[in-house]
């Protein structure tokens, strides 16, 4: 997702800057080969880094993963801004579902996402630290649907939980398809997508 | 998926049990370690036999890979024939996508479809074996769409290719998140997933 983080605004510096080319290069040898899989090694050759240079920046490749979790996290916490802004919650679900697709739309990005799936399933610690930075993004979402059920603007007899569960599997299953289908045009989903929220939530 | 065969429903010879049961012990071994990961080593310990025994079943894990996707493309045919069954179209694909969460909910077999997308992702040519298997029933969805958008069943405006990939990615995010959820009860989807596809299919 390589977001724009608080630093990245004030001007980055260049040891900011050669620790985001490292980030980057991680997170394409970590699509490729998963978080398990890809070395300290193969990060640094797609780096072009020596190991001493890399090691300037991360100690670890725990460390580079952390890294990268608390982009997760930064991205996560732009997604639930986002959530809270104008409009109808289907509007606001949708666009934060197309900006959550057009970010995982690169190999890398979403790949790298298959990858966080797969330690979530496998329920390792890695899969843990990324479960509970979605756990946030879900947290949001469950007080955007209650409040809505609460006005009138949605179903009031959906069961929230099961709602959501619905909800993230179409957006990780979007990100996924578009990975795997890569020839489909990403802006042709937004009103297809708008209508499957339209019938999860019951409003016509 | 552990289907049931056409051998098998002619009463499976001691042979075919045999070669079943080195079949789910390769299927847990792939889940969890991918189907690079795991070596014949330990699918022979997962099904408790030695190299010289599953030799007898399959000269390789290629052969295994093989008879799996051939299981899969098996499961795929029987998911075309309930595609084409009585009811509605929205009753159809409700009944075949809650029957598909079912079959793999077993950690085994879902964690088996992840491997499987990543291998779709990274386009490998195991992936696009598998992609191939997809792509039959992909037809069959097309078909049943074509159908109900002639008879007025289903909106007409509706583009086809575009709702299949949403359609498809709905399926696998479930298969996704209920093995990620562990704690989620499956039945609770149905009235969701419902919901879902009349609103993508425009049918209320």
């Amino acid at each position: 997702m390589s977001a724009v983080s608080s630093a990245a605004e004030a001007a980055p510096t260049p040891h900011d800057q050669r620790r985001m080319h490292v980030l980057a290069a991680a997170r394409t040898c970590f699509a490729r080969a998963g978080f398990h899989g890809a070395s300290m090694q193969q990060i640094c050759a797609e780096a072009q880094m020596s190991p001493g240079a890399l090691y300037r920046y991360f100690p670890s490749k725990d460390a580079i993963i952390e890294a990268i979790a608390e982009e997760e996290r930064v991205d996560a916490a732009a997604c639930v801004a986002a959530l809270h802004g104008e409009g109808s919650l289907v509007d606001r679900i949708t666009a934060v579902g197309m900006d959550y697709l057009r970010q995982t739309l690169d190999p890398d990005t979403g790949g790298l996402m298959v990858e966080i799936w797969s330690e979530s399933i496998r329920n390792t610690a890695l899969g843990r630290r990324f479960h509970e930075i979605e756990a946030e993004v879900r947290r949001a979402f469950q007080a955007a649907l209650l409040r809505a059920q609460e006005s009138g603007e949605i179903d009031p007899g959906i069961d929230i939980a099961v709602a959501l569960t619905v909800l993230f599997a179409i957006g990780d299953g979007l990100v996924m398809r578009l990975q795997i289908e890569d020839e489909a045009d990403i802006e042709t989903i937004e009103p297809y997508l708008r209508r499957v929220v339209q019938g999860l939530l019951g409003v016509s």
